[in-house]
């Protein structure tokens, strides 16, 4: 028998809780001993919870209990939760998380604390999908080329929304937020700060990567406009926000951003609040991971896992890939070396000349068109929509401070990377 | 050090001995310890081969060589890699095989003869794709309600150019002989008995049933027509070839034949050769998983899994969720007790009184009808397509002998069951 002690104790807490108990027949033949959920650390002990265990607010009584042997920690937060875990793993308890942001920030001085211990989090990236077990175990015969995942179910959502059924941002945004999908703030997910927590998360396991979300480039879907999702339409793309991992000779590119991507293209068809990661290894080829990225019983499903592996293997088996990467001796791109076909979206005032400046901007760095077209905006504006051939991302940043300084513009240019 | 013995050297053993060479470093650095590829059994030493390590038409070298560690079978058939395989294992080698016949017929007996032995077989099912790893680890917290998978690729190029070209059965069959997708003898593919054989394997691991090719439902793709197509894109259907398993009370369907499926379903949106496999758990809801379910490298990508997975475990850790299924006392449901929509196809003779005698039949059997088209045949002939609501299967096939013996159809009625 292991005990577990869940930290936290909210809608994936109790789910996980709830499920040890529903499936216990199942879990216990395939963990090979029985998963006891015995104590839940919660900080407010008057709430009313739904969950058959021992509450308490006093987090010693985990730490200090040496009779517990798995540690959930579902806190939520960062450096609270860091102490916690790295105090947890001190003293000899194997510790799942499902706490994205901590890993963003600390997973390898949790792993460096962890040592020996088993220290797993399966739930942090794409809930329910098991993908870091994928990563782990089913490619390992592989150097990993590329890892592209829709990993935020809002963003998902709301630009399907937009695609599929032409709703503007700010109405689709307001829609989510009363759904429940999008919170009050809701910079964290529509920003792609989630999805670049779980981009770091996979590329530590894929590439041995120590970055953090202010060393790579992230940008939000806040600026999607209904003319790039007509331009989407015509050209046959859908718009998601993927979360990149690319390995290029010895550097990796990390980036998160929204894209221009085929329709044709298995990972476009991930539509609605479902995740979707798809991994390229040089040997297998691509393989594609769908499921819930969210919800109670889908992410507690995935700590449930970890706990039956930590059961199977002992608490000290610590998360092979991540001592161990896929690779070794690489390191984080710049985001200026960045190559790919670009969308821009150029607001210009509708008279002869216009165009020719532009196209000499472009010319001059070398970018060269592959399609464009004019929208006309009301009286005297148009909207120039262009996609390039394959450039530099440095080149086309200087091209739009050019095209921004040069007069012709009347707004900000937009640029939406196209993958390819 | 683990030494690697490889009976069968063709495309995948080939394809396993070059990329343990290929990927060495990072196989060596996740699999803890070097795994070498030693000896390759051959039947035809004659035949050139593009590999690096010694050859032998003597299977006693590799069974009565103690060194020898982990055994790859790769040679195909039923009999004669069962004899191999049960003598390796009793002489205490970790088999790894890809050979799905093999298993569909002796997994169980197989098993038993390996007691505590590793014996895996990742790559028999959809090729590249870790989907037994999925099962087995990943989802280990749910009960699995549900299994549907597109395997075999051959059918679903076929399908895929029926449905989005409009080509018609026989060009496209010899389009795909041509390609070498499909067997000059294409019977074991487009007759659905190489997706049974995989369907077999997952439903030995989800729910512990030792049922053999014979004991299941399987119907092929080689009587849909054009008539078929034209209706699926009429009401928003794709036709794909399942192989479903699902549990209904203590009783598992297993079954392979062509569906109509919902577009919007993810399983549908797999299209060419690939493969994919969507999963329903009770506690995770539907995770899909993608891939090439064929070819050299993305084969052996997964039997190197297996490899490693061995080297990590030692060499007596049996395959988990085979001894240990992830569901205890199911039976195999009677494929007469299968409920669930239809679509049907009759050639009717095109004069009053017909679709009167036909919808007669099948109201007294119990059978309403959802949507229906007449499409005119020539002359004096017009198919009748159909599909129903949920009825019972048993209901359908009486119904349909009745239509046939009432002289009102002109060929034998068709009949596709719709995935609801």
């Amino acid at each position: 028998m292991l005990k577990i002690a869940i930290i936290g104790v909210g809608t994936v807490g109790s789910s996980v809780a709830q499920i040890l108990e529903d499936n216990k027949d199942i879990i216990t033949a395939r963990a090979g001993c029985e998963l006891v959920p015995t104590i839940g650390v919660v900080s407010n002990l008057n709430k009313k919870r739904d969950v058959n265990i021992k509450l308490t607010d006093n987090i010693d009584e985990v730490l200090n209990d040496d009779s517990i042997d798995i540690v959930v920690e579902l806190m939520g937060g960062v450096e609270k939760p860091f102490e916690v875990v790295k105090k947890a793993l001190q003293k000899g308890k194997a510790v799942v998380t499902a706490n994205k942001a901590l890993l963003a920030y600390h997973r390898y001085d949790l792993q460096d604390a962890a040592g020996d211990v088993a220290f797993e989090y399966e739930a942090a990236v794409a809930g329910g999908i098991p993908i870091i077990n994928a990563l782990r175990d089913g490619l390992g015969a592989n150097h990993i080329l590329s890892i592209k995942g829709i990993m935020n179910g809002t963003c998902n959502y709301m630009l399907t929304k937009m695609i599929n059924e032409g709703v503007p941002y700010d109405q689709i945004l307001k829609e989510s937020q009363e759904l429940g999908y999008a919170e009050a703030d809701p910079t964290f997910d529509v920003g792609g700060f989630d999805a670049a927590h779980k981009l770091l998360i996979l590329a530590s396991i894929a590439y041995g990567i120590d970055s953090k979300p202010e060393d790579i480039l992230i940008e939000g879907i806040e600026n999607i406009s209904s003319a790039d999702i007509d331009f989407a339409t015509e050209f046959g793309y859908s718009i998601k926000l993927l979360a990149i991992a690319k390995k290029i000779g010895s550097t990796v590119e990390l980036r998160v951003h929204p894209v221009f991507i085929s329709k044709d293209e298995m990972i476009a068809k991930v539509d609605g609040v479902m995740n979707g990661v798809s991994v390229i290894g040089d040997k297998v080829g691509e393989t594609m991971y769908y499921g819930p990225g969210a919800g109670g019983d889908a992410t507690a499903s995935a700590v449930i896992a970890n706990i039956i592996d930590i059961a199977r293997k002992g608490k000290g088996s610590p998360m092979l890939g991540y001592q161990i990467p896929l690779e070794s001796n690489l390191t984080l791109a710049s985001a200026d070396s960045i190559e790919t076909k670009y969308y821009l979206r150029l607001e210009v005032e509708d008279k002869s000349g216009v165009l020719a400046k532009i196209a000499s901007i472009l010319g001059d760095k070398d970018i060269s068109i592959e399609t464009m077209m004019q929208k006309p905006l009301g009286t005297d504006r148009a909207n120039l929509l262009i996609a390039t051939h394959i450039c530099k991302e440095v080149n086309i940043k200087e091209a739009l401070k050019q095209i921004e300084n040069s007069g012709v513009v009347k707004a900000k240019p937009a640029m939406i990377r196209i993958e390819a």
